[in-house]
């Protein structure tokens, strides 16, 4: 259900560019900071990031499939921060956007059930990333409570940071690598799906062309592809992530879009229109790229 | 710090053994059950999880180094749950106990990083567990957090569950498995430690005997060890991560633990005395394996 609802939302916005949400002091304006007293009182910095995200949210969800929030930058500031990122959550729910939870957990069955339907029960969460080094038991609960919930999952298989070679692209039998492996696994994770894509999708770094291509052949769920921009990949560098129909991929950008004002030395108080500004420079990018590959 | 901490508290209660505190509502009395009206009312279920860990922590303080707190298990109850992690966390160092919140995050650098601020800098929190399979620039921020906090991370390296082999055990070059490789990551994160144990440490199932000890050998942190008692490993089974002054790992049981007044039908208002119980059958029985092996 998951995966249909991605695919109906990128047709109909003719986007498949996605939000990251991952707020930090330096991405703030000024004025945001002495509006909240920031420097003094530190409590209010998730309230700050709220609005900010609000703003945002409302300026982009016209145009945006999904908005992807990354707890790590609300857990940074105790409870009061993860109650700023379900409120977030809750707040593209009410814009009609769907949710991407950035949470990357894993851990053994019984620990991974708890996870499960801690997140995927939430109302405002359609999808969440998932950590796969435990092993098919440590995804089963997260699948099984996916597939009950009609939600989605993105399993890590290839991330966009320097070092994911270190074991990822470790060489085991065979030739193939241990990312394939992972591959193998999430390939069986939802072995009755057909025809449409499967809920259970992965993670694969921009920073990676050739195994986008690949894995986009091996994997039946959709790929959700970080790294655009910031972390250096482009829209040439991502177009083998889609099928032929456009489908089958979101790219995320984070700062890229958030901190756009800043790069462009724009008025602060227009961050919100800056933010929709370097979104659309991004579905342009993407959406030519994807029309060159078709022409092709 | 975080390691000579553990190393004291270890022999000041001559106990390696940690309970952890990973609550649901199977392991719930049912007198708390009728006092917090959970079967009406949902909302309660965090604050009665809590009344319940306040009892284990007060009756096994004076014997246990270390509490693990497992997040999934308030996580799984949104907002107010996780307030329950933190108070259940803050609850442990009031009465002096050292705390490992198993939260085993893993991410890039920049998320890394918020993520080790927000945990390893919080007073109540003395170590995390992490995922390495980012490899060393997802690692490094949680370490440099670490050293400037002086507290513990325990990073996976050989998981528990059945699973684990799957991608931990794959064969790479030489003859060396995944975890080989995971281990040789780790062994570089705090090279300047010399003699002590480093604060970097890592999490070995207590289901794996014989990695147990080839891992002691090539690791300098402590090990936590998983998976004792409901898991299947035993005193015996666990003897080789510790060095031979019987330092050098702990060993972790939950369930094992805080529902096993239930196991032996004991009365319910005795949960928490017979988790006591529990845990002086676990140190006898670790204590005496390990007696064992100091007179071979």
């Amino acid at each position: 259900m998951f995966a249909a609802k991605l695919s109906k939302a990128i047709k109909e916005k003719n986007n498949p560019c996605v939000v990251g949400l991952d707020p930090t002091m330096e991405m703030m304006p000024e004025f945001l900071q002495k509006k909240y007293n920031v420097s003094v009182q530190k409590e209010n910095i998730p309230q700050m990031f709220l609005e900010f995200n609000k703003n945002i949210i409302d300026s982009v969800a016209d145009l945006t499939p999904a908005i992807k929030v990354q707890v790590a930058f609300y857990e940074r500031y105790g409870l009061a921060g993860i109650e700023a990122f379900y409120e977030t959550l809750k707040y593209c729910k009410e814009k009609d956007v769907l949710t991407i939870a950035d949470v990357k957990r894993g851990d053994i069955g019984s620990t991974a059930l708890a996870y499960a339907e801690g997140l995927l029960q939430e109302p405002s969460i359609d999808s969440i990333t998932v950590n796969p080094l435990f092993g098919t038991d440590g995804l089963t609960p997260f699948v099984d409570v996916a597939k009950k919930e009609g939600k989605g999952l993105f399993i890590l298989l290839k991330t966009s940071n320097p070092s994911s070679a270190e074991l990822q692209d470790l060489e085991v039998e065979g030739g193939q690598k241990v990312y394939h492996k992972i591959s193998d696994i999430i390939a069986t994770l939802d072995e009755d799906c057909k025809g449409e894509y499967s809920d259970m999708g992965v993670v694969v770094g921009a920073t990676h062309p050739a195994q986008l291509a690949e894995l986009r052949k091996k994997q039946k769920g959709f790929m959700l592809v970080p790294g655009y921009g910031a972390q250096g990949g482009s829209g040439k560098d991502i177009v083998d992530a889609f099928d032929d129909g456009g489908l089958g991929a979101v790219v995320n950008s984070s700062r890229g879009i958030t901190s756009y004002y800043k790069k462009v030395k724009a008025d602060e108080k227009d961050y919100a229109k800056f933010a929709k500004k370097s979104l659309e420079n991004m579905i342009k990018d993407i959406n030519s790229a994807l029309a060159q590959k078709r022409g092709k």
